[in-house]
């Protein structure tokens, strides 16, 4: 499905969202809908034609990049290019005062005040939720080939991490190594800061890379994932430098159960609770289920959190194409963690974990 | 100034804002006034003490990181322990409706909607405008440290670009040799996705580096930074691979040119639109003014764009301790463009260049 049949399907999503138009703000939905990739633009879509208002700055950008929608440079921001598209063909609504959607969760209070100010009394605001990110949810078979490539070269960026890992090197230094491994490798940028997170540190569960060493006993929890076409990858693997003891193997193998738990439950028509409670489930047995303090993953795409979140209370279903992270985990202050995550991609009959591996706990 | 000073700073001007509370949801506001640089929190601040909430997953960090603020660890989002805590709170006003600023140009449309509903008819909502970012603007002698120390750490590493551009090599590859040194040299990341764009894509003013490989002849702009205890550094050196045509010596020569007359115009007093001017004015009595499509320059701090904006129309005056960007460009479609940015501290007399260098044309 190219941009062109994207926006298809959203403008054939006006009709059940009582709108007449829709401004989309938001970049990853922005790039989502016309394959525009700059930090400034405005997508305005009417039911059978779509335009892109961007700036100068990005003219011949654009020009190469925006498809299925016509293209407007603008010496204006762009928000104000579009509105003033708007108040033009205000008239080919049929009605006297169409409905203008707007990404509520994106756009802020002060750009949606502006905007009112612009189409005046003209069109009625109706804040959309996720209209473009429900969409975004199951991935199609272009998109699915960009995330299997992401999720490969974000997988190879462990064997660096392996590589260097050793008591007395800084987090920050392992970080740099697998980040420039991404880059040599093709990748973009980094889907977020490589966590490289150590000894006691490993029980901060977003414990970014520090200027710590890495001390000679303990769990090293690693985090990273690169961006590659656009499409982003998150894993995470735990080492252990120094013999284990007792306890801190078993928490290593009672994450590791959990998160093989939870993949088995993964499925199409599964809830995303259900697949939550899996992981829960086994860490409760093992009397871990207070140090479980997130929930147990999330979709990846274009951004690397995105719906459905994989989480107790939520009542998403899950659905074939659907791309998503399993990574539970358990940390115990003062003392150390432990987080295992795949990508995996839903299927009808289960799942396809992206660049498997056994997951049995490396001594360092 | 630690954070209770900026904290209390911001207490002061409540009255001039006819505000009887403030919530802060921008993390680089939340950072700036009580540490914390996580991702998920909330700071309510009444007009003598404040409450940073968050979740559990930030327990041990923000314990470690907050100071000025009381802290809470909530179960529940942050936005909504926030709202909760004010609602205690509210017979705490003299007065029957106080009045609750929000960040209108951070806070989402939808987040706004939410919070009005938790805080009912208790407190009437006020969108405040730039408000920590005013006080941002100008750094004290703590982030005048960190500043400098960015812009230094930033600055060495075009050493490691000069040593690798040649014609063959992928911009991105360039971008990962720098990358990389950056990391290795103690940043926590890169400001910014680091611009290598060479030959005809160096007429692109936010190229991003690219699989394109660097052509045998033609400019290469490269713009790049690093963020170093939490602040920012930006810097744009533009080189020449081949021996330059006489036209192409000619834009360079004026680029700089430009650049030097806007930094020596920078001063405390003086108005951000005439050093946009002084930049501009140069550029087009070489006939190139068309060719410079972006505005002169930044404020650089806690983020990598801040107020203020060095651009014509605007009214800003330029005060001592502010920390901008001096960044004059020629971009010709389809040949090439022509970057040269540097950061300087205002002061009274003039401006400190921050890492300065001769910024001769340098041919490889």
């Amino acid at each position: 499905m190219g941009y062109k049949g994207r926006l298809t399907g959203l403008q054939s999503a006006f009709a059940r969202n009582s709108l007449d138009a829709l401004l989309i703000t938001h970049l990853p939905n922005i790039r989502y809908l016309c394959g525009f990739t700059g930090t400034s633009g405005v997508l305005a879509i009417l039911d059978t034609r779509s335009v892109f208002f961007t700036d100068g700055r990005y003219t011949e950008q654009a020009r190469a990049e925006v498809r299925g929608a016509r293209l407007v440079i603008t010496p204006q921001p762009p928000m104000n290019a579009a509105a003033e598209w708007l108040m033009e063909n205000r008239r080919q609504f049929g009605h006297k005062k169409p409905r203008l959607g707007i990404e509520g969760e994106h756009l802020t209070a002060a750009g949606r005040r502006q905007l009112s100010s612009l189409v005046r009394s003209s069109f009625r605001l109706h804040e959309t939720r996720g209209l473009v990110e429900q969409a975004r949810m199951v991935k199609d078979a272009d998109e699915l080939v960009r995330v299997r490539a992401a999720a490969v070269l974000g997988a190879s960026l462990f064997d660096r991490a392996l590589a260097v890992i050793r008591p007395g090197i800084k987090e920050l230094e392992v970080a740099a190594e697998m980040e420039y491994a991404a880059k040599r490798g093709g990748a973009e940028e980094m889907a977020f800061p490589t966590i490289i997170a150590a000894g006691k540190r490993s029980a901060l569960p977003h414990g970014r890379a520090s200027k710590a060493a890495i001390p000679p006993r303990g769990f090293v929890v690693c985090d990273f994932g690169v961006i590659l076409t656009g499409y982003c990858s998150d894993r995470t693997r735990t080492v252990r430098v120094g013999r284990p003891s007792r306890a801190a193997h078993d928490m290593y193998e009672a994450v590791r159960e959990a998160q093989r738990a939870a993949i088995d439950t993964v499925k199409a028509g599964v809830s995303v609770s259900e697949v939550d409670w899996a992981a829960r489930n086994v860490l409760k047995a093992k009397g871990l289920a207070r140090h479980f303090t997130h929930s147990t993953g999330h979709g990846v795409g274009l951004e690397i959190h995105e719906p459905p979140r994989i989480a107790a209370g939520q009542t998403e279903v899950l659905r074939a194409g659907m791309v998503i992270t399993i990574e539970p985990g358990a940390y115990i202050a003062g003392s150390g963690g432990v987080r295992i995550e795949d990508m995996v991609v839903v299927t009808e009959r289960g799942c396809e974990i992206l660049a498997p591996s056994d997951n049995e706990l490396i001594t360092i």
